[in-house]
């Protein structure tokens, strides 16, 4: 059975839907694209209902779907149609082992099952959905339409749910200008450790506390001693801020105690989703030595719902990682030497305060990033995760730290943007606070906030290929 | 239904088995423990056999047993014998509702799901698995004694294996001792950091890598900068260390953004384990900063296959946690003010080299622990931990961090107990290296030790009550 991605016949600019608003060129989901995303499962829930004095009572893992422009489209009503029944790739036709697999994927697993299948599961469904929702094709009569009908919702009306529930997940510390901004703050006098440029730093994150985009974020509360008095205080973070970063959804994974080598790493992506790792400076800053962060991040992780495929983002690659001269050479089990590993993505962050949706004025940019300007690609993150032998799982998120660029409009959050308020680094800072179209200021984020991160890729000859938003609003926590 | 423990008839140490072995004063497993353990369900497993080579394709959770003496007892075949139709616990009937969940539990979900379920259940296992066990009981007759036969098995011949696979693994550092002299290497002008007496600091570990007692751990190959050279070398690990902890099992957990208050946290408690949390020193010292242990530790966690039950150690409970005058206060949120939330917990480290056991010579005790001695009890690490509104996942495995005494022969791994071999930290060691029965010095683990933990509570008037053993052989990784 083929599992090598095909050659990129998906990605033909040409290509159009009938659904018209993928054929829009600003759209994030073009036919082209393709992401995977689960939606709320009434049905299969309800049986569940009994156990919801549970806190992690198993919840179906929703309806497998694509998405396309303004919609999406379920994945297990096209099977149930009978149009996968004749499908080969590459002319290659299938067993009937391999409908019945899709069939309990689409069925009972999701995306959780799909991320453990052969790859080649994941092809097959990307190109029979983009078979059915290509434009010009015979639209077959009144079955098929009501096909289309049925199996298109508009995302509006779709209850988006996490996309799947990473089991394990690991935060890296890959964009150097990140790490120099940062660290200058917690260590004026060593901003960037002599292990930087040799270590793809990560540590081990909160998995129970993802959340999908959507879902609002209640302020966390605890110690804090932003003074540092010999007494910490306790109550509601004052210091809480956001993190734009990109993780990677594990597709595979490996066997405790066998590695990922790094020319392999690659096809452990799945896919790519944006995430939010809130963090609540003044907690981090109490608690982080010498064991590193813990209460001030795993309140929350937010990442967006839809799973964009590594196909899909063939176009985008780049050769990566961001070096310098006099940079050291990476060691061999992380060294990419030439092979295009890195992502060509570009981000923002939008805010919009409670008062500014109350007066319908639009959310503001107060962050732009570039995903390409990153010290380590996800390919060098898997292979250091796995060198020690440490296994990787199907759905693992490993996110990419906190996207910043070297300007001071390009920092990931809130913490570099305004340096607490002081407006300097040593270097002026063009702000003190973010200046809200209400006149609202902000130095960190306030109750009632929504944060808004997007992301997308662009090129010459391809269509844009979005991730959609990744949204949360702070709820108050007194 | 009643939720609360019972008063503890079943601990009444004048209680006896028919399970000869169970009456030994020395045995860890008398009839008053009945630790829950989970064995290899080969039926169950081969309809998954076809996913092999999917490195997390799902098990099964294995036959829920509790362990008696030498043996442990399958209680699916006591259910299915008939022998819970007409209990009830003080008194009080169950419903057809009831025993339909403890028959999935019993049938599938094991105790993965018996953690997820109302505490009564638990405990009505437990109890009915005593009630067949009690010596002196009508054996009534063939049928009877065959059950006996059947549902028991030497452990000897039982595949032990994960009693559960935690979904989050939180680490703590709570042996002030530990952080002590840990610290005083790491940072020797500042080896207890400011916030250890208020915050108990906790790291998010790896549960993907958790593997039960009896698993050889590979020798772990990674960055090392020892010497702080510019440039790390890489390779296996060459300061391979175990770390001594107890874990607590998670049962119920809270739902995000609810924490757990302090007076409920104790109730968070299912049970406990053994814990070594191996640690590779010299690729900790190099990756660590700043945001804490990563590849030095994800490469394997063992657990030991008993869970001891909170009902089983409640004579073994101390006021704790361990304070010294001027030591300050806990904030609220963590003030056990008077209640005995801590655990007295005697526990040993053995070191068996290949040498030692070609030559049949015993595993030789290389420290002794006392749990008493810890700063922060499990449920101040629980209140802690959800303070922030992260939420806890029944089957979770919160452990202690390294339990170290004040005394040289009571340190918790060998990176304290001689210090890289120097012999000294300040003050002299009583050794430089471990020395061994053959002759042989360590320093650090070698290729072939076998590393054997162990755990136990006693106090007059009561039952031993023992955890097992938590062992992990060496692995070479050339």
């Amino acid at each position: 059975m083929a599992t090598q991605p095909s050659t990129d016949h998906t990605l033909d600019p040409n290509l159009r839907s009938f659904v018209e608003t993928a054929n829009d060129p600003t759209t994030d989901f073009p036919i082209q694209n393709l992401p995977f995303c689960s939606i709320d499962d009434p049905a299969a829930n309800a049986e569940h209902a009994q156990d919801s004095d549970t806190p992690a009572s198993p919840t179906s893992p929703g309806r497998l779907c694509v998405a396309i422009g303004d919609s999406v489209l379920d994945l297990d009503m096209l099977m149930h149609a009978g149009l996968f029944d004749d499908a080969t790739i590459d002319g290659e036709a299938f067993d009937d082992d391999f409908f019945q697999d899709l069939h309990d994927c689409l069925h009972y697993g999701g995306l959780q099952q799909l991320v453990a299948m052969d790859p080649v599961f994941a092809r097959f469904l990307r190109e029979q959905a983009q078979a059915f929702l290509l434009d010009g094709q015979p639209s077959g009569g009144q079955q098929a339409r009501r096909l289309r009908q049925k199996a298109l919702t508009p995302i509006k009306n779709a209850k988006l749910i996490a996309p799947l529930l990473p089991l394990n997940y690991t935060d890296f510390y890959a964009s150097i200008d990140h790490a120099k901004t940062v660290g200058s703050m917690f260590r004026p006098d060593n901003p960037l450790l002599p292990n930087y440029k040799h270590v793809p730093i990560g540590y081990h994150g909160r998995a129970s506390s993802i959340v999908v985009s959507g879902t609002p974020v209640k302020r966390p509360r605890g110690q804090q001693n932003i003074d540092n008095t010999p007494n910490p205080t306790f109550g509601p973070s004052k210091r809480l801020d956001y993190e734009l970063e990109m993780g990677v959804i594990i597709g595979g994974g490996n066997k405790l105690g066998n590695p990922i080598p790094i020319d392999e790493a690659d096809e452990a992506i799945f896919g790519l989703v944006i995430v939010n790792d809130w963090s609540a400076r003044d907690m981090q800053a109490w608690e982080y030595q010498p064991l590193g962060p813990f209460l001030a991040k795993n309140f929350a992780t937010s990442i967006s719902p839809f799973v964009v495929t590594r196909d899909a983002l063939a176009p985008f690659r780049i050769q990566g990682p961001l070096r310098e001269a006099g940079d050291p050479a990476p060691l061999d089990y992380i060294n990419t030497a030439g092979r295009s590993t890195g992502f060509e993505i570009t981000l923002e962050v939008l805010l919009s305060s409670k008062a500014m949706r109350e007066k319908n004025i639009a959310p503001v940019r107060v962050s732009k990033g570039d995903f390409s300007r990153m010290y380590w690609t996800f390919a060098q993150m898997i292979a250091h995760h796995t060198v020690n032998g440490c296994n990787l799982i199907p759905g693992d998120l490993l996110a990419s730290g906190t996207i910043s660029g070297s300007t001071p409009d390009s920092r990931g959050c809130l913490l570099e943007s305004t340096w607490v308020g002081t407006g300097s680094d040593g270097k002026p800072l063009p702000r003190k606070a973010i200046e809200l179209p209400t006149g609202e200021k902000r130095v960190f984020l306030e109750d009632g906030d929504e944060v808004i991160m997007r992301a997308w890729c662009e090129r010459p000859g391809f269509r844009k290929i979005g991730f959609g938003e990744c949204r949360g609003v702070i709820l108050p926590n007194a």
